[in-house]
């Protein structure tokens, strides 16, 4: 496998992260996985662009360009023959003795390798379970920080209750899963949690409502409870891994009928022929 | 400089961190720093106590004692004849292909080193100044874990404003500082915030209230307001590496008389003489 660093290709066992590096210390840091389908990456400008916006955020300078680092994944990508998966990237505030405070003069540390997946068709074919889940995050969930433990947690929690997803509520309201936006359905509007500190913008989410509105289906794009959640006719998660993932039963309740919703088929039908 | 890799001390030349440590992808670990004065630790229990708390917290297995590991961690003072300064532990969820649950068989990574540096003298003679902070932290603040990112955004922004400390203020309540617990002084009574999910415990602050208690003065754990801070009569932060810290100024507002108050300086002098 080759991993980029920085502005070099090298090979997997000639890389390493020094013990003082910062996100190795405090998770000072921003990442982002872009989808690779058939060899071409997908939406890597809106990932590009989300992650000097993460880097902006937490004053983090980046000495390259949007461009130049395009192409250097891009590269990258061509260089591991990647063909299904993904690039994983990111960039750390690098290497310095050990303080909270952080110097402003010392380079970044980017480091990005592909992974391999394919698409989740069986499971989208089916649908997936998922638990809610109390969502303890800071607020400043807007930025995709390498600071995921709590993330990590739920996610675990899920697994361990052999669901596909934990599902965030904060007061009342429903925010998005560990990984994932989430969506529902009723009465044949789909509504996602609006973009502020309390969730990721995700990209596939970005997407998802560009298409409902160039296909006149109605979005809305504001907060609902818990119980709005229970009562929907349909719900779905989406992610860059994920895509559009039906959800049809949640904490063991079903939603709607079980079973893969309408409205949540359409959607999907039209990321699947978007991506191409 | 010699480091503590796991059971083996090595020299720190070669030392490095796999890229997909999950302490470096997800802040997926716990950590500590405990004070050496003299050539000696100073209370190892109550940190490596702590440190196992922690790592249970996140469901961390954790595959040594306390007492071998206390064990390495004197041998690591001694081989680095460290005389004044600290040893810091971290252990992460270990290296693993990335994905935010995690398999419980992987063997966690430890890591810890000496820092050096000495007692901060002049500005406990002096007193240092403070800014409020808001308190945007995860909800689990009791667990001492390498996401730190927003404590280290908040200590920037005390640095850049010449301050100490950014003390952290949640729904108008003081929390405690971005590495440190506070402390203040009314009509003669101590007050910091009561040990909940909303601060970490500090071993410096258990070891001062214990102080106080033997020595008859009047400590409360007990939420106190921004304002309650404002008026206080004295205040004064608390940490390993700061000790007893007084804090003359918050915000470009006095606190008291801005000087280093004298009950202030009666628990600094406790806690030296307790350090011996």
């Amino acid at each position: 496998m080759k991993v980029l660093i920085n502005e070099d290709i090298v090979d997997r066992e000639n890389t390493s992260v020094d013990i003082e590096d910062r996100g190795y210390q405090f998770g000072d840091g921003v990442y982002e996985v872009v989808r690779v389908y058939e060899g071409k990456t997908y939406e890597l400008d809106g990932h590009v662009e989300r992650l000097f916006r993460s880097a902006k955020e937490i004053d983090l300078s980046l000495s390259f360009t949007e461009e130049g680092f395009k192409q250097n994944i891009e590269n990258l990508v061509k260089e591991n023959n990647l063909l299904d998966g993904g690039i994983y990237f990111q960039i750390t505030r690098g290497v310095a003795p050990r303080s909270h405070s952080y110097d402003r003069t010392v380079a970044p540390e980017l480091v990005a390798y592909p992974l391999y997946f394919t698409r989740p068709k069986e499971k989208q074919a089916t649908g997936v379970t998922a638990i809610t889940v109390e969502d303890l995050r800071w607020l400043r969930c807007d930025i995709k920080s390498l600071n995921l433990l709590y993330n990590v947690m739920m996610k675990q929690k899920a697994q361990d209750e052999e669901a596909f997803e934990g599902i965030f509520i904060r007061d009342g309201i429903v925010t998005e899963g560990t990984s994932t936006n989430i969506f529902i359905v009723k009465d044949g509007i789909y509504k996602t949690h609006p973009v502020n500190n309390m969730i990721l913008n995700g990209i596939t989410r970005q997407r998802i409502i560009k298409l409902l509105r160039e296909n006149n289906l109605e979005v809305e794009e504001v907060e609902f409870t818990k119980e709005d959640l229970f009562a929907a006719d349909e719900a779905f998660i989406s992610s860059t891994t994920a895509e559009v993932m039906p959800i049809c039963k949640i904490d063991d309740k079903k939603i709607g009928d079980g079973q893969v919703g309408k409205k949540t088929k359409e959607i999907y039908d039209l990321l699947i022929n978007y991506i191409g």
